[in-house]
Protein backbone atom coordinates (compact mmCIF):
# COMPACT_ATOMS: atom_id res chain seq x y z
CA UNK A 1 0.00 0.00 0.00
CA UNK A 2 1.25 3.26 -0.93
CA UNK A 3 1.59 5.57 2.31
CA UNK A 4 0.15 8.55 1.17
CA UNK A 5 0.06 10.22 4.38
CA UNK A 6 4.02 10.03 5.27
CA UNK A 7 3.74 13.67 3.02
CA UNK A 8 2.03 15.27 5.85
CA UNK A 9 3.73 17.67 7.96
CA UNK A 10 6.19 18.33 5.38
CA UNK A 11 4.60 20.87 3.96
CA UNK A 12 3.84 24.31 5.36
CA UNK A 13 0.04 25.12 5.83
CA UNK A 14 -0.23 28.01 2.84
CA UNK A 15 -4.01 28.49 2.02
CA UNK A 16 -3.22 30.46 -1.37
CA UNK A 17 -0.27 28.96 -3.51
CA UNK A 18 -0.11 30.35 -6.44
CA UNK A 19 -1.48 27.87 -8.62
CA UNK A 20 1.44 26.01 -11.14
CA UNK A 21 0.17 24.89 -14.56
CA UNK A 22 -2.07 21.55 -14.69
CA UNK A 23 -0.77 20.40 -17.74
CA UNK A 24 3.21 20.26 -16.33
CA UNK A 25 4.85 17.76 -17.82
CA UNK A 26 5.43 14.43 -15.76
CA UNK A 27 7.70 11.79 -16.80
CA UNK A 28 5.17 8.47 -17.80
CA UNK A 29 6.24 5.59 -15.43
CA UNK A 30 4.38 2.12 -16.54
CA UNK A 31 1.23 0.70 -15.50
CA UNK A 32 0.94 -1.47 -18.17
CA UNK A 33 1.18 -5.20 -16.83
CA UNK A 34 -1.24 -3.93 -14.53
CA UNK A 35 -4.00 -3.34 -16.70
CA UNK A 36 -6.69 -5.34 -15.79
CA UNK A 37 -8.81 -7.33 -18.99
CA UNK A 38 -10.85 -5.12 -21.58
CA UNK A 39 -14.07 -5.36 -19.50
CA UNK A 40 -12.56 -4.89 -16.48
CA UNK A 41 -11.19 -1.74 -17.12
CA UNK A 42 -14.05 -0.47 -19.01
CA UNK A 43 -16.73 -1.55 -16.24
CA UNK A 44 -15.07 0.60 -13.72
CA UNK A 45 -13.97 3.24 -15.63
CA UNK A 46 -17.92 3.93 -17.02
CA UNK A 47 -19.50 3.18 -13.52
CA UNK A 48 -16.73 5.68 -12.10
CA UNK A 49 -17.79 8.26 -14.61
CA UNK A 50 -20.73 7.59 -14.06
CA UNK A 51 -20.55 8.61 -10.37
CA UNK A 52 -18.70 11.80 -10.96
CA UNK A 53 -21.69 12.46 -13.27
CA UNK A 54 -24.21 11.68 -10.44
CA UNK A 55 -22.35 14.03 -8.25
CA UNK A 56 -22.43 16.78 -10.28
CA UNK A 57 -26.04 16.49 -10.81
CA UNK A 58 -26.56 16.68 -7.41
CA UNK A 59 -24.03 19.59 -7.12
CA UNK A 60 -26.53 21.02 -9.69
CA UNK A 61 -29.16 20.50 -7.73
CA UNK A 62 -28.32 22.35 -4.70
CA UNK A 63 -26.23 25.01 -6.54
CA UNK A 64 -26.79 28.39 -4.94
CA UNK A 65 -27.43 30.53 -7.96
CA UNK A 66 -28.48 29.89 -11.51
CA UNK A 67 -25.23 30.68 -12.77
CA UNK A 68 -23.32 28.05 -11.13
CA UNK A 69 -25.96 25.68 -12.23
CA UNK A 70 -25.80 26.49 -15.64
CA UNK A 71 -21.95 26.42 -14.99
CA UNK A 72 -22.55 23.01 -13.47
CA UNK A 73 -24.55 21.54 -16.18
CA UNK A 74 -22.07 22.25 -18.82
CA UNK A 75 -19.46 20.17 -17.13
CA UNK A 76 -22.08 17.85 -15.69
CA UNK A 77 -22.58 17.66 -20.06
CA UNK A 78 -18.62 16.54 -20.51
CA UNK A 79 -18.60 14.14 -17.34
CA UNK A 80 -21.50 12.21 -19.40
CA UNK A 81 -19.99 12.41 -22.61
CA UNK A 82 -17.36 10.46 -20.91
CA UNK A 83 -19.07 8.20 -19.50
CA UNK A 84 -20.81 7.33 -23.32
CA UNK A 85 -17.90 7.39 -24.81
CA UNK A 86 -16.64 4.58 -22.31
CA UNK A 87 -20.25 2.52 -22.56
CA UNK A 88 -19.73 2.74 -26.14
CA UNK A 89 -16.56 1.33 -26.08
CA UNK A 90 -18.10 -1.76 -24.06
CA UNK A 91 -21.05 -2.10 -27.11
CA UNK A 92 -18.23 -2.33 -29.44
CA UNK A 93 -17.33 -5.28 -27.74
CA UNK A 94 -20.79 -7.34 -28.01
CA UNK A 95 -21.72 -6.39 -24.62
CA UNK A 96 -23.82 -4.96 -22.34
CA UNK A 97 -22.85 -1.82 -20.22
CA UNK A 98 -25.47 -2.04 -17.56
CA UNK A 99 -24.46 -6.27 -17.26
CA UNK A 100 -20.56 -5.20 -17.37
CA UNK A 101 -20.58 -2.64 -15.42
CA UNK A 102 -22.75 -4.82 -12.43
CA UNK A 103 -19.76 -6.05 -10.52
CA UNK A 104 -18.26 -3.17 -9.75
CA UNK A 105 -20.98 -1.04 -8.25
CA UNK A 106 -21.14 -2.05 -4.90
CA UNK A 107 -17.47 -0.79 -4.35
CA UNK A 108 -17.96 2.20 -6.33
CA UNK A 109 -21.04 2.58 -4.29
CA UNK A 110 -19.36 2.62 -1.34
CA UNK A 111 -17.01 5.23 -2.88
CA UNK A 112 -19.89 7.74 -4.02
CA UNK A 113 -20.58 7.28 -0.02
CA UNK A 114 -17.68 8.52 1.55
CA UNK A 115 -16.58 10.86 -0.99
CA UNK A 116 -19.91 12.74 -1.19
CA UNK A 117 -19.34 15.97 0.49
CA UNK A 118 -21.20 17.61 3.67
CA UNK A 119 -22.10 20.82 1.34
CA UNK A 120 -21.76 22.03 -1.87
CA UNK A 121 -18.21 23.52 -1.60
CA UNK A 122 -17.30 19.87 -0.39
CA UNK A 123 -19.09 18.15 -3.56
CA UNK A 124 -17.55 20.67 -6.09
CA UNK A 125 -14.30 19.91 -4.68
CA UNK A 126 -14.82 16.07 -4.31
CA UNK A 127 -16.55 16.27 -8.14
CA UNK A 128 -12.97 18.20 -9.33
CA UNK A 129 -10.45 16.06 -7.13
CA UNK A 130 -11.92 12.38 -7.79
CA UNK A 131 -12.42 12.86 -11.86
CA UNK A 132 -9.25 14.88 -11.99
CA UNK A 133 -7.18 11.67 -10.03
CA UNK A 134 -9.20 9.04 -12.11
CA UNK A 135 -8.78 10.29 -15.39
CA UNK A 136 -4.95 10.35 -14.98
CA UNK A 137 -4.95 7.07 -13.35
CA UNK A 138 -7.05 5.29 -16.33
CA UNK A 139 -4.99 6.98 -18.99
CA UNK A 140 -2.09 5.68 -17.35
CA UNK A 141 -4.18 2.23 -17.32
CA UNK A 142 -5.31 2.19 -20.45
CA UNK A 143 -1.66 2.05 -22.50
CA UNK A 144 -2.30 -1.58 -21.48
CA UNK A 145 -5.06 -2.05 -23.22
CA UNK A 146 -5.35 -3.56 -26.56
CA UNK A 147 -4.41 -1.36 -29.25
CA UNK A 148 -7.15 -0.01 -31.34
CA UNK A 149 -9.10 0.18 -27.70
CA UNK A 150 -6.13 1.96 -25.99
CA UNK A 151 -6.38 4.60 -28.75
CA UNK A 152 -9.72 4.97 -28.29
CA UNK A 153 -10.45 5.00 -24.49
CA UNK A 154 -7.46 7.61 -24.06
CA UNK A 155 -8.79 9.87 -26.37
CA UNK A 156 -11.88 9.96 -24.44
CA UNK A 157 -10.63 9.82 -20.91
CA UNK A 158 -8.40 12.77 -22.14
CA UNK A 159 -11.55 14.91 -23.49
CA UNK A 160 -12.18 18.13 -21.79
CA UNK A 161 -13.98 17.14 -18.06
CA UNK A 162 -14.91 20.72 -17.73
CA UNK A 163 -12.05 21.30 -14.88
CA UNK A 164 -10.77 24.85 -15.30
CA UNK A 165 -14.28 25.36 -15.18
CA UNK A 166 -14.86 23.79 -11.89
CA UNK A 167 -11.45 25.05 -10.77
CA UNK A 168 -12.78 28.83 -11.22
CA UNK A 169 -15.95 27.94 -9.47
CA UNK A 170 -14.16 26.57 -6.58
CA UNK A 171 -11.93 29.32 -6.05
CA UNK A 172 -14.92 32.00 -6.65
CA UNK A 173 -16.06 30.24 -3.38
CA UNK A 174 -13.30 29.99 -0.95
CA UNK A 175 -12.80 33.46 -2.31
CA UNK A 176 -10.14 34.61 0.69
CA UNK A 177 -12.42 32.34 3.26
CA UNK A 178 -9.40 31.20 5.10
CA UNK A 179 -11.45 28.95 7.54
CA UNK A 180 -12.94 27.49 4.58
CA UNK A 181 -9.59 27.03 2.52
CA UNK A 182 -8.42 24.86 5.34
CA UNK A 183 -11.64 22.60 6.13
CA UNK A 184 -11.25 21.89 2.06
CA UNK A 185 -7.96 21.19 2.01
CA UNK A 186 -8.51 18.81 4.55
CA UNK A 187 -11.50 16.94 2.46
CA UNK A 188 -8.80 16.98 -0.21
CA UNK A 189 -6.70 14.64 1.61
CA UNK A 190 -10.00 12.47 2.48
CA UNK A 191 -10.94 12.46 -1.06
CA UNK A 192 -7.33 11.17 -2.43
CA UNK A 193 -6.91 8.71 -0.29
CA UNK A 194 -10.14 7.14 -1.13
CA UNK A 195 -9.43 7.88 -4.78
CA UNK A 196 -5.98 6.04 -4.29
CA UNK A 197 -7.76 3.07 -2.72
CA UNK A 198 -10.77 2.74 -5.16
CA UNK A 199 -7.83 2.73 -8.27
CA UNK A 200 -5.87 0.76 -6.59
CA UNK A 201 -8.59 -1.64 -6.41
CA UNK A 202 -8.69 -1.62 -10.30
CA UNK A 203 -5.31 -3.05 -10.97
CA UNK A 204 -4.62 -7.03 -11.94
CA UNK A 205 -1.87 -8.13 -9.72
CA UNK A 206 1.01 -11.05 -10.62
CA UNK A 207 1.69 -13.63 -8.67
CA UNK A 208 4.80 -11.47 -7.34
CA UNK A 209 3.17 -9.22 -4.98
CA UNK A 210 6.85 -7.37 -4.34
CA UNK A 211 7.31 -6.65 -8.01
CA UNK A 212 3.50 -5.53 -8.29
CA UNK A 213 4.07 -2.96 -5.54
CA UNK A 214 7.41 -1.62 -7.23
CA UNK A 215 6.18 -0.75 -10.39
CA UNK A 216 2.82 0.88 -8.70
CA UNK A 217 4.67 2.94 -6.23
CA UNK A 218 6.41 5.64 -8.88
CA UNK A 219 3.29 5.71 -10.65
CA UNK A 220 1.15 6.41 -7.54
CA UNK A 221 4.04 9.45 -6.69
CA UNK A 222 3.12 10.36 -9.69
CA UNK A 223 -0.84 10.78 -9.60
CA UNK A 224 -0.11 12.28 -6.39
CA UNK A 225 2.05 14.93 -7.93
CA UNK A 226 -0.61 15.96 -10.35
CA UNK A 227 -3.17 15.61 -7.54
CA UNK A 228 -0.85 18.26 -5.51
CA UNK A 229 -0.86 20.68 -8.64
CA UNK A 230 -4.80 19.98 -8.83
CA UNK A 231 -5.16 21.26 -5.22
CA UNK A 232 -2.91 24.32 -5.74
CA UNK A 233 -4.65 24.96 -8.70
CA UNK A 234 -7.55 25.56 -5.96
CA UNK A 235 -5.07 27.51 -3.86
CA UNK A 236 -5.42 24.28 -1.64
CA UNK A 237 -2.53 22.66 0.32
CA UNK A 238 -2.75 19.49 -0.80
CA UNK B 1 -58.25 28.73 -16.52
CA UNK B 2 -59.00 25.65 -18.51
CA UNK B 3 -61.27 22.96 -16.33
CA UNK B 4 -58.69 19.71 -17.09
CA UNK B 5 -60.44 17.99 -14.43
CA UNK B 6 -63.54 17.83 -16.18
CA UNK B 7 -63.10 14.76 -18.00
CA UNK B 8 -62.43 12.76 -14.97
CA UNK B 9 -65.20 10.48 -14.48
CA UNK B 10 -65.98 9.98 -18.35
CA UNK B 11 -63.71 7.11 -18.71
CA UNK B 12 -63.69 4.08 -17.84
CA UNK B 13 -60.87 3.31 -15.31
CA UNK B 14 -58.97 0.17 -17.60
CA UNK B 15 -55.22 0.29 -16.50
CA UNK B 16 -53.37 -1.72 -19.68
CA UNK B 17 -54.87 0.56 -22.51
CA UNK B 18 -53.50 -0.82 -25.58
CA UNK B 19 -50.99 2.28 -26.35
CA UNK B 20 -52.01 4.31 -29.37
CA UNK B 21 -49.51 6.12 -31.59
CA UNK B 22 -47.66 8.94 -29.64
CA UNK B 23 -46.73 10.35 -33.56
CA UNK B 24 -50.84 10.28 -34.52
CA UNK B 25 -51.19 13.90 -36.00
CA UNK B 26 -53.05 16.89 -34.52
CA UNK B 27 -54.11 19.39 -35.79
CA UNK B 28 -52.26 23.03 -35.07
CA UNK B 29 -53.96 25.71 -33.26
CA UNK B 30 -52.45 28.77 -33.21
CA UNK B 31 -50.56 30.54 -30.19
CA UNK B 32 -48.68 33.05 -31.91
CA UNK B 33 -50.31 35.94 -30.33
CA UNK B 34 -49.29 34.78 -26.88
CA UNK B 35 -45.82 33.56 -27.49
CA UNK B 36 -43.27 36.04 -24.95
CA UNK B 37 -40.63 37.68 -25.87
CA UNK B 38 -37.77 36.08 -26.98
CA UNK B 39 -35.45 35.75 -23.73
CA UNK B 40 -38.31 35.57 -21.57
CA UNK B 41 -39.43 32.26 -23.92
CA UNK B 42 -35.53 31.09 -23.94
CA UNK B 43 -35.10 31.76 -20.32
CA UNK B 44 -38.19 29.63 -19.02
CA UNK B 45 -37.75 27.18 -21.44
CA UNK B 46 -34.10 26.66 -20.50
CA UNK B 47 -34.86 26.41 -16.70
CA UNK B 48 -37.52 24.20 -17.38
CA UNK B 49 -35.79 21.60 -19.46
CA UNK B 50 -32.42 21.96 -16.65
CA UNK B 51 -35.02 20.90 -13.87
CA UNK B 52 -36.36 17.74 -16.20
CA UNK B 53 -32.44 17.48 -16.27
CA UNK B 54 -31.81 17.31 -12.70
CA UNK B 55 -34.80 15.29 -12.23
CA UNK B 56 -33.43 12.25 -13.85
CA UNK B 57 -30.20 13.04 -12.31
CA UNK B 58 -32.19 12.16 -9.00
CA UNK B 59 -33.45 9.19 -10.97
CA UNK B 60 -30.18 8.42 -11.82
CA UNK B 61 -29.18 8.07 -8.29
CA UNK B 62 -32.25 6.37 -6.86
CA UNK B 63 -32.51 3.48 -9.90
CA UNK B 64 -32.77 0.06 -8.47
CA UNK B 65 -30.03 -1.58 -11.04
CA UNK B 66 -27.28 -0.53 -12.97
CA UNK B 67 -29.67 -1.08 -16.34
CA UNK B 68 -31.79 1.32 -15.42
CA UNK B 69 -29.03 3.69 -14.28
CA UNK B 70 -27.47 2.99 -17.88
CA UNK B 71 -30.42 3.89 -19.79
CA UNK B 72 -31.29 7.10 -17.67
CA UNK B 73 -28.04 8.14 -18.26
CA UNK B 74 -28.86 7.97 -22.15
CA UNK B 75 -31.84 9.50 -21.29
CA UNK B 76 -30.41 12.56 -19.33
CA UNK B 77 -27.85 13.13 -22.05
CA UNK B 78 -30.66 13.96 -24.64
CA UNK B 79 -32.19 16.54 -22.14
CA UNK B 80 -29.11 18.07 -21.32
CA UNK B 81 -28.22 18.57 -25.26
CA UNK B 82 -32.00 20.34 -25.04
CA UNK B 83 -31.45 22.63 -22.53
CA UNK B 84 -27.78 23.35 -24.30
CA UNK B 85 -29.56 24.01 -27.58
CA UNK B 86 -31.37 26.75 -25.73
CA UNK B 87 -28.59 28.46 -23.40
CA UNK B 88 -26.81 28.40 -27.12
CA UNK B 89 -29.63 30.56 -28.29
CA UNK B 90 -29.24 32.97 -25.21
CA UNK B 91 -25.93 33.45 -25.89
CA UNK B 92 -26.33 33.76 -29.26
CA UNK B 93 -28.62 36.89 -28.53
CA UNK B 94 -25.25 38.20 -26.29
CA UNK B 95 -26.90 37.41 -23.13
CA UNK B 96 -25.43 34.84 -20.24
CA UNK B 97 -28.17 32.10 -19.65
CA UNK B 98 -27.86 32.05 -15.92
CA UNK B 99 -29.04 35.98 -15.58
CA UNK B 100 -32.01 35.21 -18.35
CA UNK B 101 -32.97 31.87 -16.86
CA UNK B 102 -32.83 33.71 -12.83
CA UNK B 103 -36.34 35.38 -12.90
CA UNK B 104 -38.27 32.10 -13.75
CA UNK B 105 -35.91 30.48 -11.25
CA UNK B 106 -38.79 30.38 -8.38
CA UNK B 107 -41.41 29.61 -9.96
CA UNK B 108 -39.82 26.79 -11.25
CA UNK B 109 -37.95 25.57 -8.31
CA UNK B 110 -41.64 25.29 -6.83
CA UNK B 111 -43.09 23.56 -9.70
CA UNK B 112 -39.77 21.35 -9.04
CA UNK B 113 -40.60 20.51 -5.94
CA UNK B 114 -44.67 19.58 -6.07
CA UNK B 115 -43.61 17.17 -9.20
CA UNK B 116 -40.40 15.40 -7.64
CA UNK B 117 -42.03 11.90 -7.21
CA UNK B 118 -42.19 9.97 -4.13
CA UNK B 119 -40.44 7.27 -5.36
CA UNK B 120 -38.95 5.41 -8.22
CA UNK B 121 -41.38 4.82 -10.44
CA UNK B 122 -42.86 8.57 -9.46
CA UNK B 123 -39.70 9.98 -10.49
CA UNK B 124 -39.99 8.32 -13.73
CA UNK B 125 -43.58 8.87 -14.54
CA UNK B 126 -42.78 12.84 -14.20
CA UNK B 127 -39.91 13.00 -15.94
CA UNK B 128 -41.56 11.46 -18.72
CA UNK B 129 -44.99 13.46 -18.53
CA UNK B 130 -44.07 16.61 -17.60
CA UNK B 131 -41.20 16.92 -20.24
CA UNK B 132 -43.54 15.44 -23.42
CA UNK B 133 -46.05 18.23 -22.07
CA UNK B 134 -43.81 20.94 -22.07
CA UNK B 135 -41.92 19.78 -25.48
CA UNK B 136 -45.07 19.76 -26.97
CA UNK B 137 -45.83 23.28 -25.69
CA UNK B 138 -42.77 24.96 -26.24
CA UNK B 139 -43.13 23.64 -30.02
CA UNK B 140 -46.32 25.46 -30.25
CA UNK B 141 -45.49 28.76 -28.96
CA UNK B 142 -41.82 28.67 -30.37
CA UNK B 143 -44.37 29.68 -33.85
CA UNK B 144 -44.50 32.83 -32.46
CA UNK B 145 -40.62 33.58 -32.05
CA UNK B 146 -38.80 35.41 -34.45
CA UNK B 147 -38.62 33.58 -37.67
CA UNK B 148 -34.84 32.34 -37.39
CA UNK B 149 -34.93 31.84 -33.73
CA UNK B 150 -38.29 29.96 -34.49
CA UNK B 151 -37.09 27.66 -36.88
CA UNK B 152 -33.67 26.08 -34.76
CA UNK B 153 -35.68 26.55 -31.07
CA UNK B 154 -38.09 24.27 -32.69
CA UNK B 155 -35.52 21.64 -34.05
CA UNK B 156 -34.02 21.83 -30.57
CA UNK B 157 -37.02 21.21 -28.70
CA UNK B 158 -38.44 18.61 -31.11
CA UNK B 159 -34.96 16.39 -30.72
CA UNK B 160 -35.46 12.92 -29.43
CA UNK B 161 -35.82 13.15 -25.43
CA UNK B 162 -35.65 9.84 -24.89
CA UNK B 163 -38.97 9.27 -24.29
CA UNK B 164 -39.35 5.86 -25.83
CA UNK B 165 -36.57 4.51 -23.61
CA UNK B 166 -38.41 5.69 -20.59
CA UNK B 167 -41.77 5.16 -21.47
CA UNK B 168 -40.51 1.40 -22.08
CA UNK B 169 -39.03 1.58 -18.54
CA UNK B 170 -42.05 2.82 -16.72
CA UNK B 171 -43.91 -0.02 -18.65
CA UNK B 172 -41.58 -2.66 -17.50
CA UNK B 173 -41.85 -1.13 -13.72
CA UNK B 174 -45.75 -1.45 -14.00
CA UNK B 175 -45.25 -4.89 -15.74
CA UNK B 176 -48.99 -5.58 -14.30
CA UNK B 177 -49.01 -4.28 -11.33
CA UNK B 178 -52.65 -3.26 -11.20
CA UNK B 179 -52.03 -1.28 -7.55
CA UNK B 180 -49.13 0.36 -8.83
CA UNK B 181 -50.65 1.16 -12.31
CA UNK B 182 -53.70 3.13 -10.74
CA UNK B 183 -51.22 4.84 -8.39
CA UNK B 184 -49.24 6.36 -11.01
CA UNK B 185 -52.65 6.85 -13.07
CA UNK B 186 -53.43 9.52 -10.03
CA UNK B 187 -49.99 10.97 -10.57
CA UNK B 188 -50.38 11.48 -13.91
CA UNK B 189 -53.23 13.15 -13.19
CA UNK B 190 -51.53 15.76 -10.64
CA UNK B 191 -48.45 15.95 -12.70
CA UNK B 192 -50.49 17.15 -16.29
CA UNK B 193 -52.23 19.87 -13.71
CA UNK B 194 -48.82 21.45 -12.09
CA UNK B 195 -47.25 21.53 -15.54
CA UNK B 196 -50.41 22.44 -16.91
CA UNK B 197 -50.00 26.04 -14.97
CA UNK B 198 -46.47 26.20 -15.52
CA UNK B 199 -47.06 26.14 -19.08
CA UNK B 200 -49.78 28.83 -18.74
CA UNK B 201 -47.63 31.51 -16.78
CA UNK B 202 -44.92 31.10 -19.81
CA UNK B 203 -48.27 32.98 -22.11
CA UNK B 204 -47.86 36.74 -22.75
CA UNK B 205 -51.03 38.35 -22.21
CA UNK B 206 -53.22 40.98 -24.56
CA UNK B 207 -55.94 43.14 -22.93
CA UNK B 208 -58.54 41.35 -23.90
CA UNK B 209 -58.80 38.18 -21.15
CA UNK B 210 -62.01 36.88 -23.08
CA UNK B 211 -60.00 36.25 -26.48
CA UNK B 212 -56.72 35.30 -25.02
CA UNK B 213 -58.85 32.74 -23.30
CA UNK B 214 -60.47 31.51 -26.70
CA UNK B 215 -56.91 30.86 -28.19
CA UNK B 216 -55.64 29.05 -25.56
CA UNK B 217 -58.46 26.71 -24.63
CA UNK B 218 -58.48 24.55 -27.93
CA UNK B 219 -54.69 24.95 -27.99
CA UNK B 220 -54.59 22.87 -24.17
CA UNK B 221 -57.31 20.77 -25.22
CA UNK B 222 -54.78 19.46 -28.06
CA UNK B 223 -52.32 19.31 -25.66
CA UNK B 224 -54.34 17.43 -23.38
CA UNK B 225 -55.02 14.73 -25.94
CA UNK B 226 -50.72 14.34 -26.61
CA UNK B 227 -50.64 14.03 -22.94
CA UNK B 228 -53.88 11.01 -22.60
CA UNK B 229 -52.32 9.09 -26.16
CA UNK B 230 -48.63 9.66 -23.66
CA UNK B 231 -50.30 7.80 -20.54
CA UNK B 232 -51.60 5.23 -22.99
CA UNK B 233 -48.57 4.49 -24.62
CA UNK B 234 -47.62 3.82 -20.34
CA UNK B 235 -50.63 1.58 -20.15
CA UNK B 236 -51.88 4.23 -17.77
CA UNK B 237 -55.31 5.87 -17.55
CA UNK B 238 -54.81 9.54 -18.06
Amino acid sequence: MVNWFSRKGKRVEVPRLRPRSESEPTTKVDLVELTPDLLTFLGKAAYLQLTIFENLGSAIASAPTTDAKELLARVAALSLAKHHGLTAEIRRHGEEPGAVMEPFTADIDAFQATTRGGDWSEELVACHITAGFLDDFFVRLAAGLPADYATRVTTVLRADSGSDLLAEEIRGVIDDDEKLASRLAMWGRRLVGDTMLIARSTLASSANSLSDEERIEPVFTELIASHTRRMDGLGLTA
